[in-house]
């Protein structure tokens, strides 16, 4: 790669905060805008902003437009999880003839549950000749792009099985938090209801998985419970007393009338003692897969979303998922 | 895909009738050729030769010329692991309009081995809009896709290290004499001298690692060591005293001015306790990843192969490494 890959920040909430500063830190990539709606980061300084020691001579502006009509190869998108709430950002992007890798959740895999809204936006990457495309840890490698992978050297495949167990003790308040560490049960149960306790994505991975793979699967469902406290526990930031509700555990199931072909947890909790990813193959050969400790959340995310500017810059047009991106670590790019 | 793949395969020893049979099984695909030089196969009906019930309709030739110039649109390349050996086949193939996967270890990477032979089988590929491609298990999978898959969700990698323990005891008698299962330390000795024990690919799966994560690697070196049996083993095949060879050690180390950063082992023995295939980057996040048992090689191998065709056939035409397709197991293609 001989000229530097030129990038505009769309989203600068922790993780897009996150990678704006690893980018800022890779050789081959420059950061020419920045667009975020939050009046207390707009006009600032994109360098100072993120914490650099330096400023990167990029200010922070809501003015998504005129930030895309700059030259650029790639937006990094980090908004909102929702694709029905970015879709315009998105087409924006598209329409101003920018690739885009993004961290919303729902544009991982969204063939099943947007099929339309999947079309349109493939027909805008197609029309500019640019790839849009969404990734991150979970969904877009840990319970996806991971065993699409380890799936390579079976000869048949009849269930996959992934479990994901997040230590929450060693995160930030606001992830304890936002798993409902500390609540009753019924406060619990009021959050997810009200639709606050709900880690997005894996009904994403399990079409992602089902389809990458050919297995039939014709319904996806997802279950949201509490993880209670047998014994306090006790992190930097909250004390959880037994019966208390610990963290989630959030459980999605893709079957075939009935039977099931595929089986995705999610538990994350504080106090959870064994940590780790995990994924069942069940085919021939059978395998087994584990990361002991888990993969980190934050560092991976921002990990995954920077690796892949360069493979979704150099990637055929159209709305692409991680089964079409040779996913990689580059360290200049 | 409403029509199928036509395929010819090219070479008839065991793993490519493994994989012959693989593909016979899938709706997607169609045996169109086959060719061997063995005088034992040549003119057989290649169903009864790979053990089906059924005839396939296609009989086994030695005449390579007359079988490539049939329509299809990849052929499977099962005949041997040197590069030098294999270039004129491969070249044929590709001046035939085929696209080409093959089990040649050295094909898997050849850029650091054969800078001038790699341009050119790439110019081959390219002026006949095909795709060369050479995958496996090892390499193919383990000790690079895998790793390069992993690393996709590091912000920094400073290295990489791979083990694959193989417990040679499961294995075919073929291979525990291959690995120097029964000999003394001396014979082995003169079996490694003599090229005859020796696992090819190591230094492609560390080329591939180093270039493709970015990583600078000036060097890579490789050695050979027994592994000898401290207890009695015992395998349905054969007997290894005390003292024997119960098998081979082989290490490469990718090395930039002295420094490792890349350190692939292999440990194929008899008795061997606790086979798995286990990767380690040491980064941020630092990151471990461990296939308890190991991914199995016969098996594997033939997977990884028949799991690429459909990828392949699609591919951007040229020289491609798994660094370059997003590999991945599909039930009907």
């Amino acid at each position: 790669m001989t000229s530097r890959i030129r990038i505009i920040q769309y989203g600068l909430g922790p993780i897009g905060a996150a990678i704006a500063r690893l980018i800022a830190a890779k050789p081959g990539a420059e950061l020419v805008g920045a667009i975020d709606i939050d009046p207390a980061k707009v006009g600032k300084d994109l360098g100072r902003l993120i914490g650099l020691d330096n400023e990167l001579g990029v200010r922070v502006s809501d003015n998504a437009q005129e930030v895309l009509s700059r030259e650029a190869e790639i937006v990094v998108h980090t908004t909102s999880s929702y694709l029905g709430k970015v879709k315009d950002q998105l087409i924006g992007c598209l329409n101003a003839g920018h690739n885009v890798v993004s961290t919303c959740e729902e544009l991982s895999y969204p063939f099943r549950k947007y099929p339309e809204l999947s079309q349109e936006l493939n027909r805008h990457a197609v029309d500019n000749s640019v790839t849009l495309h969404g990734t991150g840890v979970n969904p877009g490698f840990v319970m996806d792009k991971l065993a699409l992978t380890l799936s390579s050297v079976c000869q048949q495949v009849h269930g996959v099985r992934i479990t994901r167990v997040v230590n929450a003790s060693l995160r930030r308040l606001p992830l304890q938090k936002k798993v409902g560490a500390g609540m009753t049960e019924a406060e619990f149960k009021a959050e997810v209801s009200a639709g606050r306790i709900k880690h997005h994505g894996l009904p994403e991975s399990a079409g992602l998985i089902a389809d990458g793979m050919g297995l039939t699967v014709s319904d996806i469902t997802e279950s949201i419970e509490p993880v209670l406290a047998i014994d306090p526990v006790v992190t930097d930031h909250l004390k959880v007393e037994p019966g208390q509700v610990a963290g989630v555990r959030q459980v999605c199931r893709g079957t075939d009338n009935g039977k099931e072909r595929i089986y995705l947890e999610l538990r994350m909790y504080v106090g959870a003692p064994d940590p780790a990813d995990t994924i069942h193959i069940d085919g021939v050969p059978g395998l087994s897969l584990t990361i002991p400790g888990g993969t980190h959340g934050d560092l991976a995310t921002a990990a995954a979303v920077v690796n892949s500017i360069a493979l979704v810059v150099k990637a055929e047009p159209g709305l692409k998922t991680v089964a079409d991106i040779p996913v990689r670590f580059h360290a200049s790019f």
